[in-house]
């Protein structure tokens, strides 16, 4: 089981957009045993369309292609996905009736030409209904390949996935299977990380993949096993972990696949029935995003304070402007204060607190670009520690949000 | 000049990560001329990967790879491309005293044959130091091709092409121009667009192309010259925006390309010297996270509250507990409570509110999901809308938090 995925659209190829899509659909088949052995981005241009329609028939199983096929002149993939299969557009009038139901009854808006051709389909394809857009997809099978078109609008490609896309292949296709694990692991390299687990690395079953996934200040290691038992894979997966746990068992915080930094805390803090709060300088608000992006997070998040100006670090969170003056913004002393203060503002048992010269040019603070102060208040204590992060801006926010979840977790899973 | 992007990476290919590399090599090699034709993810196995570089050889004048540098085992694009090339690695003196400088030196780790080996190059590359991390880039001229490889680690593929390949392949190729202007809209879809421009569209001149980006709630219009002139270019392109002015000058907020409506926002606070303050509710950080994304974002934004919770709603953001009985705290009383403390605990000129059921549960609300509140106090007033943005709670986020800037940005565009 080969598939390709295929995204069609200018605005990839000049990097105005970053394709979302082919992940989301790669996931999806991942889970039901299909592997995506390749992903191409290609542009609005009808002999580019057609040529790798021809590279790809009869190379894949399942081809699944994204954008293209909204309203207006540069969308044309319905057409040439329509002459490529010698194929005529027609009038669905089940699609038409979706269309109106969209633009006049949710949008209250008059309905144009342009909305009303979207019901035209290919005659021989199986019609995709979407609900949650006016762009329908659209099946053909044809010879050995099953090609596939979607809208790529995000959540209208979503919906015709995960509604229409995973039965049918599911229904259609005796896949394998395959198993992940991805462990997550915080505050070690990955060259040293490989040196302490070689050994067990070079004795995994041919069966099992090991994959490093470097990012700033964490790595995931990724395991993947192929076959046709599902239980046996599983059980082979669960041996392998066993066995790493007792040589780097210290540095891995979570076991689930894609379970982010953010997930794991939201769990411990839920079953640990205590709370949290944040105090954000330097990073914004991208920590009370990133905690509240997690459904269920107001069991245990109360919320948070974005002091971005010395002011409001004085007014609303009630640091002592003496601090300020004495020791500079971006200093320990200060960051243990907005941490304790946030914490007994919002009553909460844990708080963070960030302060920081992010950086591309000084603020407030003589602080050299990239110096970040996090604090953590606890029910007992504060402490703080000092990080430079170097440029740019970016990456300085990132990994001090990376590093306040770290320091958050090692104290939170110590008692 | 045709360029061609491939990522290589099994953490792609089964949706694990996104790849925004393509992206941003595509957007520079666009800035200097060169078009992107297809970018292509394959996986970390070595036929396919000698398999794409012969499909891709004499085919393209520059390849640009991301991926598999690192120093672990999966990482084979290295030793596939030396293979490809019929060369052998050799160690690099310069490229080993960088790594020790970086572990040694900067982590303060001891340094491991697998670092070690990372200075190894293949003897007829032009090596790319990369100052950011431990592996170099490479770059091979070949027959009609220049392949190029790089790490994948995003900051590390950033210095490298900002360093050393826009300067090498500026040097190196003679390159037309392309000139883009990007529009951005908001509060009008795609095909009303499209039917009012018709005509204009259909008068463009040859060498411009227009594409349309739709996402919920705005579109934006990509208009591309390509050509050997840039001053023609230029001005062709103010010519058509100039003419696209009387049509949908109502609905444009701005002309700068990407320029997102953040940075607009941020310009106009700056330019009429006002300030802002957040207080978020359903949408969790993220308006303040944005806000803040912005370099100089603090000679505006004083900061915020994330009031996650009905009790930080009433302690620290002061909303009177009575409204939230009588009208429940997804309400207009208490988003438009919420702006109007909000403005006077940050004592700025304007602040944004939200509150609103994000789902995928009903909260402290019986609020349907989905349902948003968000409420804009300026200098003068107060006024609330109410909306529903259906499910999932991802989009009911993104589209509350650019529906919030929307009604800022024509709120502050008036004065």
């Amino acid at each position: 089981m080969k598939a390709a995925v295929i995204t069609i659209g200018d605005e990839i190829l000049i990097g105005q957009i970053v394709d979302t899509n082919s992940s989301y659909i790669s996931k999806a088949l991942d889970k039901i045993g299909i592997a995506t052995y390749e992903m191409l981005s290609i542009s609005d241009n009808k002999e580019h369309i057609l040529k790798t329609f021809k590279d790809v028939q009869n190379n894949f199983d399942v081809v699944i292609i994204t954008g293209g096929l909204g309203p207006t002149k540069d969308d044309i993939t319905k057409k040439t996905f329509c002459d490529y299969f010698d194929d005529v557009l027609v009038q669905n009038d089940e699609v038409l009736q979706n269309v109106k139901d969209i633009i006049e009854g949710f949008y209250k808006k008059p309905i144009t030409q342009l909305n009303i051709d979207q019901a035209l389909v290919p005659s021989k394809a199986k019609v995709l209904f979407n609900k949650v857009g006016t762009a329908p997809g659209m099946l053909m099978e044809h010879e050995s390949t099953v090609f596939i078109s979607l809208p790529g609008v995000p959540y209208e490609m979503k919906y015709l996935v995960d509604n229409e896309i995973i039965p049918y292949l599911v229904e259609k296709f005796e896949r394998p299977y395959i198993v992940h694990k991805t462990l997550m692991t915080y505050g070690r390299g990955e060259s040293l990380i490989a040196e302490q687990i070689e050994n067990w690395e070079t004795n995994l079953p041919n069966f099992i993949k090991l994959a490093y996934l470097p990012s700033p200040g964490k790595v995931r290691l990724r395991l993947t096993a192929r076959g046709e038992n599902e239980d046996f894979l599983k059980e082979a997966i669960f041996n392998e972990v066993e066995k790493l746990k007792p040589i780097i068992g210290d540095i891995i915080v979570g076991y689930e696949e894609d379970e982010t930094i953010e997930v794991v805390l939201g769990k411990l803090f839920a079953e640990k029935k205590v709370t949290l709060s944040t105090a954000e300088s330097c990073t914004g608000g991208k920590i009370s995003q990133l905690i509240t992006a997690v459904a269920g997070a107001s069991a245990y998040f109360y919320g948070g304070i974005t002091a971005y100006s010395n002011q409001i670090k004085t007014d609303v969170l009630k640091v002592n402007s003496d601090l300020i003056d004495e020791f500079s913004v971006v200093s320990a002393a200060v960051a243990k204060e907005m941490a304790l203060n946030c914490k007994s503002i919002f009553k909460t048992d844990y708080a963070i607190a960030t302060t920081g010269n992010a950086g591309p040019t000084k603020g407030e603070s003589d602080a050299e670009l990239g110096t970040v102060f996090i604090a953590i208040a606890t029910p007992n204590e504060v402490f703080v520690e000092e990080f430079n992060f170097g440029q740019p801006r970016e990456k300085v926010v990132y990994r001090a949000v990376n590093t306040a979840f770290e320091m958050l977790y090692k104290e939170i899973s110590k008692n």
